[in-house]
């Protein structure tokens, strides 16, 4: 992992900060710029962090989410350093449209555009929370309890708690200065994973109950109206992607949320080398190998259909 | 982590070595087992490793995992030093009322006894596998991708992988060392979580179709009737009862089999000090504080009713 010197230079000499996570953020996104913000803070800089969608309540535990402000407001008249974190374009950050004197991408996702007068992109890097790790480091900035927190959590959720494959040495490092530092994994993954409202586990309950598998593919998909019927939100479909990877049978299981009329969220999740970023772009989406998605305006049983065949055809060449 | 000395010394003296694991081998068992036996044999040592249980079918991905012996035979006439490891009773291991020449216990558990004429415990660590790991390379014996593959199960499977509290920088760094000796983190994770049928994994949607959750306690149950429909056995029920933990506001969460005519098999799990041994107790069976089940000859409703009143009298005292 090599730092550009150019931004550590920046983030020395910059005295005000916009952090500007993705749109539907995750773990990954919230705790990279949560830890960097109180990385920042404590050597004495003005910090906003930005992010157009609320934190969604599974990650209501990570210190400091209050800070997240979802409108730009004056922010830009601060005249901040832009940094964009786990994303690539002004779009995924919800910055479009905005001048900004200089910015500074720091992600480990396929690059959607050229933006970014310094861009910091590790696609080997399994977090973009394993970047900011390294960057505090490198900054000489004392790693805190609740930037290890944040940060640990970040890459907890981005190897599904070192299990998927991108779990390597430097991830597990990381986990033990992080540990040594203050995060608590048991804690932390009662929070990730044992504190599910009733109505988010009938929500799940409903959303297996429409899968479908066909050649290694499965499908499941959340309705509106399954949100209304058990109470629940669109966040309370996090992680739902992942549950039918259990299936030994299934190397893509995707699912897909009615967002808003007409409109679908479509997430994607793969086993071992089966690439799901490739069917992502060809939509008009992003995100990595094995965890993508994209949006797109259409029918549900017409994208079920769709990706069954993008599905097959990404398979027959893994 | 502090190694006995004469344990090093007889490691390395001996020729011959029986390594047994307890009955109802797990992954840590195993895979401590396993790569003892590999760094020993390595050594130029003749090994047997025994356990009178099999393997079970998930840990069957384990290198070596055919070389365990179900029975001493004439194991003993060539009068081995013999090592318990993951357990420290000669109870524990099947090996009752056999003289040995020696004996040592590697192991993290309480203690049920004093045997062993070396005792090597290690109450704070969080796997076996995690003090075999630190035996083998004080031995200076190189770690090979085999060997490192079964550690990091063993240690994979007593964390939770990387999710329980015993989840220390000690755990993370050995982790980082066994990933670096060959062993895969998406394809151990793989084997030991997602290797499900596609009817299993639609027994599981049917199950938590039945969820009735109240005061706590969540009831779950699976009838002959739907093992049918979905071309499964009572065996594809393993782990069902620990779904509903996920549910924060759940404290008990119990599966009910019919097992046969009439017959109800009742699997209950509980979280933190909550204990439901003695609900099993009352009803004739058996367990520990947070995993416990009995069998009894009851109509399904009336047992569902039951353990609602027998849940609701233990949450109200814990």
């Amino acid at each position: 992992m090599k730092i550009p010197e150019s931004l550590i230079a920046d983030f020395r000499k910059e005295k005000v900060f916009l952090l500007a996570a993705h749109i539907g953020p995750d773990g990954d996104a919230i705790g990279s710029c949560l830890a960097l913000a109180e990385a920042l803070k404590s050597a004495g800089k003005t910090v906003f962090v930005y992010d157009k969608d609320p934190v969604p309540e599974c990650y209501r535990f990570m210190p400091g989410h209050r800070s997240f402000r979802s409108t730009l407001g004056k922010m830009l008249s601060k005249n901040p350093l832009v940094v964009l974190l786990d994303c690539n374009s002004p779009e995924r950050a919800a910055l479009e449209g905005s001048a900004f004197r200089k910015t500074v991408v720091i992600d480990h996702h396929e690059t959607e555009s050229d933006f970014g007068d310094i861009r910091w992109i590790e696609r080997a890097s399994a977090a973009t929370g394993l970047m900011v790790f390294h960057l505090i480091r490198a900054m000489g900035i004392p790693l805190t309890k609740t930037m290890a927190t944040n940060l640990y959590t970040a890459i907890a959720v981005d190897t599904g708690t070192f299990r998927y494959s991108n779990t390597d040495p430097d991830v597990l490092r990381a986990g033990a200065e992080l540990v040594e530092a203050g995060a608590r994994p048991g804690t932390i993954s009662e929070h990730l994973y044992e504190r599910w409202g009733e109505n988010r586990f009938e929500l799940l309950t409903r959303t297996l109950g429409t899968l479908q598998i066909r050649d290694g593919i499965a499908i499941a998909h959340v309705t509106k109206d399954m949100l209304k019927k058990t109470g629940t939100t669109e966040s309370d479909t996090e992680n739902f992607a992942n549950f039918p990877r259990i299936i030994d049978s299934v190397k893509i299981s995707v699912l897909i949320r009615e967002v808003d009329n007409g409109r679908l969220k479509v997430s994607m999740r793969s086993k071992g080398t089966v690439n799901v970023a490739t069917i992502a772009a060809a939509y008009g989406g992003g995100g990595h190998r094995n965890a993508a998605g994209f949006r797109i305006r259409a029918d549900l049983e017409t994208i079920i259909k769709a990706i069954f065949k993008s599905g097959r055809a990404v398979l027959s060449q893994s």
